[in-house]
């Protein structure tokens, strides 16, 4: 069975649209782009038109992919130095040439509406009550407490580590009572894991690695991530065949980056709401 | 067996007393104890006791257990405020009607060797090199480089989840590679998961949890926590009977403090090193 978001999403918005029509002035998103692949055209194409949507402005600075990180370390320090930026995204990845973290690690945590920076991971690991939850870990919780799920006395098994969704997704739910099976792409046998989980969460970006059979009667299945061959959509799970079984499984194509950037915008909203209180 | 841990102990602190021996000044490691129940002033006093016999000034400050979190907040506001006082550690954990986390944010991130604040937890889990290991998961480290115990391919069952222990050692082992099991209190037969572990790491001050015949043949055990009843040490591993079979076992009792108040003082070292250079 798919999992219908359409509800969730659609009140999210609606909420937005209410909160935002109250603002005295029109907030500002800047995004920046480095990697012009698929995948994140196709995200920031969806950022820019919900921003619009719920009357944000979206403004976009685009960079060539050689850029070196000397040179973007120098642009993010303009931004954060721009009185005119309040918020900001990188979008990520970036290209391999340039340390990832050491970027993040620089973008102010007063214009990071990702919520990627350390203190804000570190908070959403300890579980303090001041941590923001950034946008795909905020969503899958979404999720679950869409579906009645509480995660407590679970097993939920985690594929892959990366610091912008494994990491965080298991902070969260390691706070939320869950045993959680953190596995990475050296876990040996990973269906030894993922077939003890009640629920799978697969943010891989390894299309087709969770099948069916790796899978426990009723199982739950989040999938995160996608890859884009020769113009088509392949995701980590097998989601049709899942599907076609007995699990439960989110989400269609579509979906997934209409929940991460609804949650960009909810968190732009906190933000302007944060600095203008 | 016993993991024999007496060298790597002695070799650390044969480098710190090298190493202080160059200072220009003695450094000073102040320490709040509020909660005098057994198992911390047993630390409190192996803490005096090693800076001491490394160079260190050792200076505690003893708050009656009915102190007011108010009241710490604010003892702990004028340490930081303090311009004497350069390196402080909080003795946990703190008695329940305090908010710990809240007391723990509070540090200075400058005076903090202790290296609890959200800051560097959020460091230690998306791997920055700037971050500062906490002394406890160090020394769980320490151990499995010393046994030449490399994580990756591996599995490492984690039991519980403390913001001092389990969750800077879950963020460690996931960057290392292993596939992690992170079982809490509320895990449903937790001995499905160690059985599946090499590697099985026990903080959850319950005293004899950890049973023989919830481990692999071969695994590895690093118990944490003990707890001190009618003045016996019981551990959170059946160490004894863990050791008859064909386990490697830490520690002894005596070990485990010792380690962690070594680390300490190699925190402190760094610190002084970073604001004297």
């Amino acid at each position: 069975m798919i999992i219908d978001w359409t509800k969730i999403w659609q009140k999210m918005y609606d909420e937005m649209k209410n909160e935002v029509a109250k603002f005295k002035t029109k907030p500002t998103l800047w995004a920046i782009l480095v990697w012009n692949n698929s995948s994140s055209l196709r995200y920031i194409k969806q950022k820019k038109k919900w921003a619009e949507y719920v009357w944000i402005n979206f403004k976009l600075e685009q960079f060539d992919e050689k850029i070196s990180e000397i040179e973007l370390y120098n642009k993010i320090k303009s931004f954060n130095e721009d009185q005119n930026i309040n918020w900001y995204i990188v979008q990520l990845p970036l290209p391999k040439h340039i340390n990832q973290t050491k970027i993040i690690n620089n973008i102010h945590p007063k214009k990071d509406v990702d919520w990627f920076h350390p203190n804000n991971q570190g908070k959403v690991l300890i579980w303090d009550e001041t941590a923001f939850i950034p946008c795909t870990p905020a969503w899958i919780m979404e999720i679950l407490k869409h579906e009645n799920i509480n995660v407590e006395w679970k097993t939920v098994c985690v594929i892959w580590r990366s610091n912008i969704v494994g990491k965080p997704i298991i902070s969260l739910l390691i706070n939320a009572w869950a045993t959680v099976l953190a596995c990475n792409s050296k876990t040996k046998n990973i269906e030894k894991f993922t077939t003890q989980a009640e629920i799978v969460i697969v943010a891989a970006w390894s299309p087709w690695l969770l099948k069916v059979n790796m899978l426990k009667v009723w199982a739950i299945v989040i999938d995160v991530w996608f890859t884009i061959i020769n113009e088509k959509i392949h995701w980590d799970a097998d989601t049709k065949l899942i599907d076609l079984v007995w699990s439960k499984v989110t989400p269609v194509p579509g979906w997934v980056w209409a929940l991460t950037v609804a949650c960009l915008m909810k968190n732009t909203i906190k933000a302007y709401k944060l600095q203008n209180k």
